[in-house]
């Protein structure tokens, strides 16, 4: 593998990430030393994708906690700090206040920096774990030849293992199914052409970069097996929040008779929320719309509006393939049946 | 009106086109002194937009029976030749054969250069007419305070007059209604951002550009009246091809209850296509969905595949504004006695 997402390195307490802005043409990293610089790495998107950011926070707890030690000042300061700051990095993808919760559990129950350490490790190795059993549960019902439309980037570059929908893509590849995938470009920030292209041309998966306009058109002139996303944040009734134009994909795959599937670790299931209206949207700034690659795309002052995420509708969504299994409609009731099991289970059994 | 698309320049018999491939950054034209050179023009996209490419294209078949009488070429041969080079120089767009067939049974018919210029001249001013007949039509249904979603670039820019779908937008807020318009930046060639927007800013409608898979989750969220186009070919049951991604916005549309609409000229219908699946669809060079502005913004050696129109079923289409008045469904029945009833007319009718 030519890169590596993230790494914990413990001889300097400084979490190392792989800086995604400037993927396919550099691979480079940033080491980040403080809470403050990882919260800062996951709102300018140097670190994206739901699972590889519920853990980098993970770590900048960790972080606080071994800075708060080494300069002996009180930790619960130093913790709920960093916990503010993190929390206020990026509002839609739940991973984030999932990880953060969990952290706080432990903290706020007199945990040390050296367990806190240990649970972040602890989560970085699970998420590994979650990511093979979703792609074991995927394989199950996958033909041996089969053709996905995927949508922005989930894979390695998204999480600490294989990641999510490109990890299914990528294990049905090495499993030795006959596999073809079209990858949404995903506007504005172009990581299906950008990132989930540099992973599948990594991996030797035959693929091909399609605008987020032509998904209907394909499936309705082409065969495609399967459409295959990750989510952000998945509300009690199955409504899934994910990269904007998931939802428009999710529409192209009704209307052509391909199911729809979401690759959806537990920790992205919000049993709080009861359904997708209520899932607060980030709106970031009008230039990732209006530039590409530093070079502007509309005329001088053209306004633009610019959603990061949407909500696709439950009964657009022929499954939630979770580390446990394929959840099916009727969601709020099997989602809630998931869940309520899940503390009985060890995390990696679908593996 | 700071450009004009295109211009007949008597004196030398060159047709003058914006190019609009450098817009909005550059406004330059080019004067195109021959039919081969015009169908350059139609392929490079140069001009685009189905009702520009038609009278375009008639400008042509002037030329090249201007010529040919300069000359003392015989004229039969050298329109047959200039009639084969434009024919192939786009497949979707049906204003294209449209406009050669008009000339053609002109020319076949012993017409010559200046009966053929002078056809070229009518049609050049009948699109005008068209064009407010259109807008005409839609300012009748609707209401005082209106949000329109609009895909790709279907104003001045594509046609002679002020455009089919962003004709109605700006005649809407030259009529004084509240308008405001969501732009799809049309990828992979940008025309919303580049070509729409610059329209708008120029007529003063208030306005934002989204990525193309941000429409469902808008329709969703905000409040939109209505979704309209443009069409480059409708097929006799109201199937409709326009610009990939219109499908998309159609889906999102309908899932959210807003009427969808074409505004189509009458030479764009095709009753000799049953239905869209017998529409050629387009397929351009990967380099236009890898490369923006030049920069590339996928890894080297990435594969892409290139559609660049999609059909819209009919079933998705509230209403075809065409210049005669709207066409609802049945659009089967309803097409054939528009079209039967069109011959009895005069093309202004609707203004």
């Amino acid at each position: 593998m030519a890169f590596q997402t993230m790494e914990w390195i413990g001889a300097t307490a400084t979490l190392r990430l792989l800086d995604q802005r400037f993927l396919p043409e550099v691979v480079q990293y940033r080491d980040l030393a403080t809470p403050e610089a990882v919260a800062g790495a996951i709102r300018d998107m140097t670190v994206r994708g739901a699972p590889a950011i519920g853990v980098s926070a993970a770590f900048g707890i960790a972080q606080a906690a071994l800075l708060a030690e080494a300069a002996g000042r009180p930790l619960i300061p130093a913790l709920e700090a960093a916990d503010g700051v993190l929390r206020a990095s990026r509002p839609t993808a739940v991973n984030l206040f999932w990880a953060l919760d969990r952290m706080a559990g432990l903290w706020r129950a007199g945990a040390g920096a050296a367990q806190l350490l240990a649970e972040a490790q602890v989560m970085e190795r699970e998420d590994i774990a979650v990511n093979e059993a979703i792609a074991a549960h995927a394989l199950a019902i996958l033909p041996q030849e089969v053709t996905f439309f995927h949508h922005c980037n989930t894979g390695a570059l998204a999480a600490v293992g294989v990641g999510t929908a490109l990890g299914i893509i990528r294990r049905a590849h090495e499993a030795g199914r006959k596999v073809f995938a079209y990858l949404d470009e995903t506007r504005p920030r172009l990581q299906g052409a950008k990132l989930s292209s540099f992973e599948l041309m990594e991996y030797g998966v035959p693929h091909a970069i399609v605008v987020d306009g032509a998904s209907a058109h394909i499936m309705r002139r082409r065969r495609v097996d399967m459409a295959v996303v990750g989510c952000d944040r998945v509300a009690a009734n199955g409504d899934t929040a994910n990269k904007i134009g998931t939802y428009n994909l999710a529409l192209a795959a009704q209307d052509n008779g391909v199911p729809f599937y979401v690759a959806c670790p537990s920790s992205t299931i919000d049993l709080a929320t009861p359904d997708g209206d209520g899932i607060e949207i980030e709106e970031r700034e009008a230039d990732e719309v209006l530039r590409i690659g530093g070079q502007r795309v509309a005329p001088e002052g053209a306004p633009a509006f610019n959603p990061a995420f949407d909500v696709t509708p439950n009964r657009l969504i022929a499954g939630l393939i979770t580390e446990f299994g394929i959840v099916r409609p009727p969601f709020d009731v099997n989602l809630r049946a998931l869940l309520a099991g899940r503390d009985g289970r060890v995390v990696s059994c679908g593996k």
